[in-house]
Order: C-alpha cells, then sequence, then structure tokens
C-alpha cells in the first residue's frame, strides 16, 4: 500500500523535476503563461463561479460565519480582479539573473552574485482562493514552483483555478508540474510534505498564528514565518500634533483587522497632558476602545475621555479589532524598552520633529519595518514598492518585512577566470 | 529540579539580551574588542596550551586518531595565528547599519533596507579550539552573540579561549554575555539549544555530515547547512588543453580533504581522446587514483594510464581524498544533466573558450559557485574576498555560498515620512 509520505513524495519529485525547467524558462515565457492565466480565468469565470458555489454551500452548512464565507466567495468581480492581479505581475521585473554586486579579485578572478530561484515553495493558507492565483503568479515570475495548500474549505474553487494555470503553463511551453494545487488537503498531506527536506525548498504558511505555529514546529523544510503584528506608534516629546493624531487613527481605525494595523499608542510623558487627550478622542471618534495605563486613564478620565484600565495583558496583544492599549513613557529610552518587551518585530513608528530622535529609533528598534512620521500600515508590499507580496516575514532568516519576487530567489556566485589555480 | 531545557533557556535568554547591546554597540567599539582578545589570546598562551595539553591527554587515552589530534592540538605558533586570524577581522567593513537599497515612493516615503545583526547565533562544531576564536570574532563584528558549542574532547580549550573572550568584551565595554561558551558539551544541551525558537535565531553546524544532519533534522530554530561538496570540473570541447590540466590537477590534488576539491571529472566526448590521457596521466602523477566510466578505461587503458573501473556508487560521492571519478559525457547537456542528478550543489567547475558554453553553463547549473576556467579550490570566502567566512551554505535559504559577515545578517525596512497615512 503506498502511504502518504511515498505519495507526496512522489508529488514533490514531480515539482523538483519541473523546477529545473522552470528555473531557466525565459522572462518572455513566464510572462507569457501569467497572461494566459488571466485570460483563462476570464474565460472560465463561470466555471469557478459554479465551483464556488459548491465550497460555499458547504461551508455554510458547516455553520462558518460571515467573514470566513465572505474571504471564501468568488463572484466575477473577485475573478476579474485576480486576473488583474495577475497581469500585473507581467509588469514587474524578472528577479532570476539579476547581478546583485560584482568585483575583481587581486588574482583577476571575477566574482558576481546572480540571483536564481529558490525551487519549490510550498504555500500554506487559508480559504481564501485569490491566494491560489497570487500566489501562483508570484511564484512563477520569480521561477520557482508553487505548491498550493490552501485550506479544504476552498478546494474546489481551488481545483478550477489550478485547471486554468495548467492550462496556461502548457500554453507557454512549461511544464505542467510548475504549479500545483496539492491534491488533497490533509493535516497527514501537509506534515508529509513539510519533512521533505531536498525536494521542498520553502515552506511560507499564511494565516492564523494556530496554523503558523503548527507550521513552525513541525516542518523539516525551511519556513519564512509570518507571526503577528504587535505594532507601536510612539509620539515623541517633539511631535507634530496635527500630524500624530493623523497617523495614530490612520494606524488603528483604516483596516484594524491587518497585521501592520497599530495595536498599542506610547505617548511621550512630556507632552501627554497636552497630546493624549486630541489623539484619544480622534480615536474614540473612530469608535476605538482605549485601554490605558494608569496615567493615561488619569489624563483620559480628567478630559472626558472614554478609557478602561488596561490588564497586564494587554501590552504586547494584537487586538485586531477596534481596541488600543495606550500606555504613557518615559521618554523614548522608556518606548524602546516597551517595544524590545512587547513588540512583535512586525512595525514600529515614531512621530517626531527630532532628528536625534528618529535616528535612535530607526538605530535601535529591531523590527521588519521601522517608520518614522507616517503610519504603520505603509508595511505592506504594494505600498513599499516591491510591487506584491506573498506575506510580511517577521524571522530574520532569509528575509525580514515584505517578501516580493527578489526574496523569492537565492543568490549563486559566479567565478569567472582564465586559468587561475591556488 | 532544574532541567536541561531551562538551564539552557536561562543560558539563551542571558545572550538575547546582551544581543540587544550588541546590536547597536558601534564599530569601534567592537574593534576594540577584537585587538583585546588578539591581545589577551597573546598574553595568555601559556594557559591556552595548558589546557589543551590536558584534552590532548584525554584524546590520545580516547584512542582518538593522528589527523583528530592535529586538528586539536594548540601551540604557540597556532594561538598566534588564532589572534592575527581575530585581528584580520578588525579590518573588514562593519555590515550592520549598510543601506543597501533605497528608493522614494510617488507619496514621499523615503524607503531603505538597512542591514541589522541577526541576534543570537549557535555555532555547533567539532573539536576544532581555532572555530572557537574565529566564530567568536566574525559573530562579534556582525553585532551577534555566538553561543559556540564546540566539541567534548576541545572543552578545556575552549574555556580557557572564552576566558580571553569575557575579558576582552568586558575591557571594550561591552557585556560579558555577547559571546557565550556553552556550558557543556551533552546531547542533550545541544538539544535543547536548538529547541529555542525565538531565543537563537540561527544555528550553523561545521564538521561531518552526520553532524549536520543530526542538527538539521532536530532543530526548531533556523538553521544554515553545509552539506558535501561533491564538485565537477568539466572539460569542454573548445577547452584549453594546458589550461585543462592545471585546473583539474589544482582542483582535485591541491587538498583533497576539503569540500571544494573536485571529486569528479566530466570529459566532453568530442575531445575525449586527446584530452583524457593528458589530463588523467597528470592526475595520476600526483598519486591519484581514477575510477572511470567505460569509455573513460578504454580510452586511459590504451593510453596506458592505471584505471579502474567506477561502481555506480563513485558518481556524486564526496571521497575526500586522491580518488577521483571519471566519466565521458555527450556534450554540455550530457554534462549538465550529470552535474543536475549527481551533484550537490557546492561546486562546478567548466574549462572551456566558448562564449555560449560560458553563459549556458553559468545559466543553468544550480550551485554555491559555479566556475568558468578557474579552480573549484576558489569557493571560499578569503578567495572570493569576504574578507572571512563562518562556513559554505549549500542550502539556497537565506545564503548560499560563502558566508562572511553580510551573511551574518538581515535587513529591516527604514520607512521615512512626513505625516502620510494609507
Amino acid at each position: 500500500m503506498t502511504t502518504t509520505l511515498e505519495t507526496m513524495r512522489a508529488f514533490a519529485q514531480r515539482a523538483k523535476a519541473a523546477s529545473r525547467v522552470l528555473a531557466v524558462a525565459t522572462t518572455a515565457q513566464k510572462n507569457r503563461a501569467l497572461e494566459l492565466l488571466a485570460r483563462e480565468l476570464r474565460a472560465h469565470v463561470a466555471d469557478l463561479v459554479e465551483a464556488n458555489a459548491k465550497d460555499l454551500a458547504d461551508a455554510k452548512a458547516a455553520g462558518k460565519n460571515a467573514a470566513f464565507l465572505d474571504r471564501l466567495l468568488l463572484d466575477p468581480a473577485r475573478v476579474e480582479a485576480m486576473a488583474k492581479a495577475v497581469e500585473s505581475i507581467v509588469a514587474l521585473e524578472d528577479p532570476v539573473g539579476e547581478v546583485t554586486e560584482s568585483w575583481r579579485r587581486p588574482n583577476g578572478l571575477e566574482v558576481r552574485k546572480v540571483r536564481l530561484p529558490l525551487g519549490v515553495v510550498l504555500m500554506i493558507y487559508e480559504s481564501r482562493p485569490n491566494v491560489t492565483s497570487d500566489a501562483a503568479a508570484l511564484c512563477l515570475k520569480s521561477g520557482n514552483v508553487a505548491l498550493l495548500r490552501g485550506g479544504s474549505e476552498s478546494f474546489r474553487s481551488n481545483q478550477a483555478i489550478a485547471r486554468a494555470l495548467s492550462a496556461a503553463l502548457l500554453g507557454a511551453g512549461l511544464p505542467e508540474d510548475a504549479a500545483l494545487l496539492v491534491p488533497d488537503t490533509s493535516r497527514e498531506s501537509m506534515l508529509a510534505l513539510l519533512s521533505l527536506d531536498g525536494l521542498v525548498d520553502l515552506a511560507i504558511p499564511r494565516g492564523g498564528e494556530g496554523l503558523i505555529r503548527f507550521v513552525a514546529e513541525n516542518a523539516r523544510v525551511p519556513v519564512v514565518k509570518h507571526y503577528q503584528g504587535v505594532c507601536h506608534v510612539y509620539l515623541h516629546a517633539d511631535a507634530d500634533l496635527a500630524m500624530a493624531e493623523r497617523i495614530v487613527v490612520n494606524a488603528k481605525a483604516s483596516r484594524p483587522g491587518v497585521c501592520n494595523a497599530m495595536e498599542c499608542l506610547l505617548v511621550d510623558e512630556a507632552v501627554a497632558a497636552q497630546a493624549l487627550p486630541r489623539v484619544a478622542r480622534a480615536l474614540v471618534d473612530e469608535g476605538v476602545e482605549l485601554r490605558g495605563c494608569a496615567k493615561t486613564v488619569a489624563l483620559l478620565t480628567a478630559a472626558k475621555v472614554p478609557v478602561t484600565p488596561a490588564g497586564e495583558g494587554d501590552f504586547g496583544k494584537e487586538f485586531l479589532e477596534l481596541i488600543c492599549a495606550v500606555k504613557v513613557v518615559p521618554g523614548l529610552d522608556g518606548a524602546l524598552q516597551h517595544i524590545a518587551r512587547y513588540g512583535s518585530e512586525h512595525t514600529e513608528a515614531i512621530v517626531t520633529a527630532s532628528r536625534d530622535a528618529a535616528r535612535r529609533f530607526t538605530r535601535e528598534v529591531c523590527a521588519s519595518a521601522v517608520v518614522v512620521n507616517a503610519s504603520t500600515r505603509f508595511n505592506d508590499g504594494g505600498e513599499l514598492g516591491l510591487g506584491a507580496e506573498v506575506g510580511i516575514s517577521t524571522s530574520r532568516l532569509h528575509a525580514f518585512g515584505p517578501m516580493g519576487l527578489k526574496e523569492l530567489t537565492a543568490q549563486k556566485f559566479v567565478v569567472e577566470g582564465d586559468g587561475q589555480v591556488r
């Protein structure tokens, strides 16, 4: 009898074989496949919506909530958005073959570092069908074979997308195995794939913290982790208050459910009496619930701004909703200490007019993005100019911050000489 | 009772706390610590040699072979070489704070990528005391706290080196915990350290394949792997034969026990009759035993060059001694296929005067270093101009090839604006 491990090994071996062909495909060929994928998605919109309707019906019957069903839903407008997202990858520069550095050695050897694909990338994500085409497109453009393992509730939708993908690859003269949907969504098959060191070159889990920890704890293959974002905004003593208010409101309230949203506001005690009531009131006006330290509660109560006392668990917490922890800190050192203790190394921001404070903050804070006088919400591949992203890494190995096409590559040394020996 | 895991967690927490201080230390401070380390090593040469003599006596009594004892040995000349190696790191550029890229977004945000240390790096190696000071110096210069876990047979030597390290750190005003010898060499404590995701940021095992596989299979923390080097040299139809002979002899015989030595010679069938006898004779003159494919055996037997038939196990094998597999291949495609099947993605070389062949070879071969018209032996941090290395990574994640100071860093995004929101 064939075990799951054997089945998954054979599956990953097909991917590995295809990865050797994809790694040397031309940019024109990869772009052609992307254009065909967009065309296939549009041509088969009815099939996609039909497959998705079955997934949706099952998910409803299983009692999934409205937010879950909304993430799962495909309608013609969303399929069009998927096709457009795929087309947008065509315009991005192909990272493969890029020479990132080059130099000459005293003995005449010419050395350069050249980008190459990672190989086979296992994408693990939840029931969001658009991630299937997004991830496939990013992997394809960067020369990587994507193994696509979405949530079980979206399996039929993903199968329909995978058919479009397969037709697009063949149409561009690329191996059909150059992007593959994992044929079942059991935990067992995921564990098998995560054990295949040497066949799967990288696993990228996206989704809730539970899923990511499960992958990180069970993988034998390298994993780039995307843990939670416990992001702070620190209002320094020299902050411009109008700017501070605008940034804080945007960081907290523009989209509270995402990882680059602010979860905790730090206010310098030198300006707390003046700044905190104003900024806090602006947050409350946006429907934000404030949970403050003792000093915050005293100041806001006096100013008649609603606030509740924060419990210790409120600092370092990723609320992902319209709740904000607030703390008055004794200057820049206090802010740095708080962030080092409670931050998640995702995104940290300072609002200040002081060049010295900005310099110290950007130098001393360890986070994938350190922001001065702008919203934490800019820690995003699109916003930072990477074009698109497969996620935001909060581990420092290989990639730290948004992972775009370049972060899906490695670099090899190419050494050219005229007969040199040691 | 305190468990090994608890003890090691407390130990790693000390390292993590120190890493926050070391991460923002100035280059001058780190260089001062390196200079003091060299001075301390020289000042305590007698203590080092004495501690080492005890390690040596135990290793001899345990029946270790001459090569093992030679790697373990410290004498005044070797201590001086260690001190000089530490001093050589002073001259290397500090990677921390380097801006590797920067750009401006349409909304005026200024984005740059800035190098920062990885944090806490666990170095796992065998009984070679010089690795203790080398690894400590590279980690220190790159702002990383080194956890030094050498082989048990060198423990007393390593303790003596660690005392010098500790004095040097304190002398430079850095935390004593900024480089730490793991206090015991049990497998249990190594396993405990390898489980501390979030405290240990990277493990770098150096040594035999068994040790590296053990670390890779048991680690919950990221590992950069340094597996074997099964390196090929391919003599293309357009190779200059004098150059080919020089490169092949150097690649195989200059130091056969290292990972960048050639293990297999590939000869294009178009020139095999002419090239193979000459090159093979040069190898035999250096004492190399040849194991050839059927065509090789026929050609060399006719030319009266000693050769034995290769078994299938001889291709893809890391001999690490004066043995060389030899195969006649049907052109560039045959060479590429052989390398894809049997190579270890370490170092692959081509000898050719053809620009097209060199272009295809460098583009299509996946290896940490792809070499044209030079010896495989150049895949080395010093030779390629990285200054020094902690090892050669054969995994594509994070680093591929020699790992120098830059490869011991991550990059964060620093984003500066004047009030931008989304």
